[in-house]
């Protein structure tokens, strides 16, 4: 197996241990099944066990926690459900992994103000869930039943971020525990401040190596009166990416635009036994009063026909809306379906969004020429797109070939004036293109890093060597 | 005159000036009347010329004279067009002004993506006029017509950020030069990235203590097919701020909503001769399809007689929309010319929307009872509001009671869970109100601040002291 630092560290963390024990009793588990289970998450990467595991039921506890850990240099790692995929929850170093699953309470619904605070451990089809009876939803959907907390830590988006940004747009405040344990707050519930450095969007994003996340305040959207879905075919990649653009440029406020390439829509009627027409599909979906949505859904129609596509139905039940839905949320199982004996490696890349059918072309015919199998989908809108590879991660040459693969996208979109990874972030598997991607500003970011965290105790070997 | 740290710095910094001098020959002013030119903002604070001017040029410039300041510790202020409210441009230690004015070419416009790359000197209506024919524009509209460098070290916002957003969220990425005079970038044109921490948003709003920007990405938006534009007055202006958190609530995509009170209203008339009538006044815009607009402006209506308000009338004809935010737009002359011997300290604050009505009113309560004029106006649609007291400078005891009455609204603001600046910023001003609205968040900001500046050139004095 690659990327991940493959050597186990030496160190001895047993003084921690021993205090964290003292403190914490039988709730922490050094048990290796419990240890394994929360190094487990979706990434191809190498599994790396922490060296203990505690389920914290508050923000003191992490603070505590922290505090110790800070004292005798052993990391820490804040696990919310796993469901990252660049290796964020390994433990390459050892340490402590903090459970953030029990510190799932929905604090506070400030209606009015159309805010949330949450626990970190709050998934988001919880929060909905719980929304349910307000008119109010919380509307980044990264695809897995993802924590809050991890959403944060990795600056998630996903299908509703072209019209409702991605979570650094969101998040209005964060309370985070710092490297020597202090409870602190980022901001305040007023929807804008020029008060001092913008500590929330920094945390965002950082991977949890600037701090640990204990409570979140969040805005919430009010679900529009009218829900309209669509899809339609295109005879190229080139003009669904063609028609995408030309959505954009023009304004419209569409709520999702995601794109299926062939082998991805092959892969969805295989596994979901649906009679898609096997050609690069756009599903979309408009938010707006009933007029409002007709009115988007007409105009983007003309473009649809402008751009060479066909087929463009959309309607606005709740049914079909969902039934259509269906297939694009069970794209990746769909993919792995393709090759079941395979690991997924799932990637993704994102580019100024004129620049994305190159990118896009681009890598289809890369993958190709590697001889491999990957599904392309995309948030398109955003210029953001995934390849799953399926990758034999027995055979030591097809991880390389996969690995190479990767290497040449993110090189790709960053030579387009993008970046490596839109959405999944750098954990383990991305740190090798930092360099590139940031230049000298690379040097500010560490500068940051060893400021606030100078016994690199937050998550080491993530985002940095 | 209050606030400001009124001792001149005895440091000497003849030897970096001998080098800068050297470097940059006669551009390098060390002239009287150029110096105080400088520092002449539209701050009510004491003004404090630095030791220097240099116009720069090009980013090259910048960065060689940030490194020779570095090397001698003389301090650097970056100057946009001098329209700070809170003495961000003092140089109360002395130092470098560096004048970005003439660093004012429009780099790049992507259509295509929506975006465009700017030097900072670069103002707002520079930038809208050279869009005019592209269908495109720069929505965020502080008021004044600064530049946008200066709106960066702001993070500025304005009548539009209530759909727009602040330009936390529509700077896509910045050139900056480090303290040590290092050229970095601090993002791609993506629209999104989860590629390390977000360096861009850090930039934004730390008012030049952490950088100079050099260069900055902007995204753009469409002008949209029809925009409408009305005005409606209520008894009190708590039902004004009902109209607006309903507004928000039912999440109406509104362009602008600004209040202006009885006050205020009264002095529009006067300096524009209008006959608005003289009540807690609405002026709003709407933005969208023709029948987008007919839609908003319909519920909207609704919206202002459930509220008790009255009169709504609006158009979607350009010369009445230009005409009715003529009133608007000055409302910061004609509130002065209500004491034109006065000096006018204009400050802002901003509480989530439910807090709204209940800040505006106390404030307004408190100002009548301190015995000051102070007329209204806000951002409301974000819980944002500005008072702009008249104030004589020369009466000791006015001055007191003007800083009392803003630390006590500061206070009122943040007790509400909101902030002591929606948008003019900390500057020298607002620094004593940082601990009491960040708590120990202070001592992360100061981590950061003390390892990208260990010297403390950028802009010292201002947010911390």
């Amino acid at each position: 197996m690659p990327s991940a630092p493959s050597s186990r560290p030496t160190k001895d963390h047993s003084k921690a241990i021993a205090e964290l024990k003292a403190q914490f009793g039988d709730r922490l588990s050094t048990n290796l099944a419990t240890r394994q289970q929360h190094a487990h998450t979706m990434t191809w990467l190498e599994s790396q066990p922490a060296d203990a595991v505690l389920v914290a039921r508050d923000k003191q506890e992490v603070a505590q926690a922290v505090a110790i850990c800070n004292t005798h240099n052993m990391p820490v790692i804040a696990f919310g459900i796993g469901s990252s995929l660049e290796g964020q929850l390994n433990a390459p170093y050892g340490g402590l992994c903090i459970d953030m699953s029990e510190m799932n309470e929905i604090l506070q619904v400030n209606s009015e103000d159309l805010t949330v605070t949450v626990q970190p451990g709050v998934t988001r089809e919880q929060l909905n869930h719980y929304l349910r009876d307000t008119g109010l939803f919380f509307p980044i959907d990264p695809g897995a039943n993802a924590t809050i907390g991890g959403m944060v830590a990795t600056r998630a988006s996903g299908t509703n971020a072209v019209r409702y940004g991605t979570m650094k747009d969101v998040v209005l405040a964060l309370e985070v525990v710092t490297a020597e344990g202090k409870v602190i707050k980022t901001g305040s519930r007023a929807k804008k401040s020029a008060a001092g450095y913008d500590l929330t969007r920094l945390m965002i994003g950082s991977e949890g190596t600037l701090g640990v996340v204990t409570e979140i305040t969040l805005k919430l959207f009010g679900i529009t009166e009218c829900i309209g879905s669509g899809i339609c075919h295109f005879p190229t990649v080139e003009a669904a990416c063609e028609a995408t653009m030309m959505t954009i440029q023009m304004c419209l406020p569409i709520a999702r635009i995601e794109l299926l390439d062939t082998l991805q829509v092959k892969a969805c009627n295989q596994y979901s036994n649906l009679t898609l027409k096997e050609m690069p599909t756009l599903f979309v979906e408009f938010h707006g009063s009933t007029a409002g949505v007709q009115e988007q859904a007409q105009i983007f129609n003309d473009i649809v026909e402008e751009c060479g596509g066909s087929d463009f139905a959309w309607d606005s039940d709740e049914e079909a809306r969902k039934k259509l839905w269906h297939a694009r949320h069970n794209a990746y199982p769909a993919s792995r379906a393709l090759r079941p004996e395979a690991q997924a490696l799932s990637t993704d890349a994102c580019v100024p969004i004129s620049r994305l059918a190159e990118c896009v072309s681009e890598t289809a015919k890369d993958i190709k020429e590697a001889g491999m199998i990957g599904p392309i989908v995309g948030h398109v809108g955003d210029g953001n797109f995934h390849v799953l590879l399926l990758v034999d991660t027995d055979n030591p040459d097809e991880v390389q070939t996969a690995e190479d693969l990767v290497g040449r996208l993110a090189k790709r979109a960053i030579d387009m004036d993008g970046t490596c990874t839109g959405e999944h972030g750098i954990g383990q598997g991305k740190r090798k293109y930092m360099a590139y991607e940031h230049g000298d500003a690379v040097g500010m970011m560490q500068a940051i890093k060893h400021a606030l965290d100078p016994n690199n105790i937050l998550n080491p070997g993530k985002i940095w060597p």
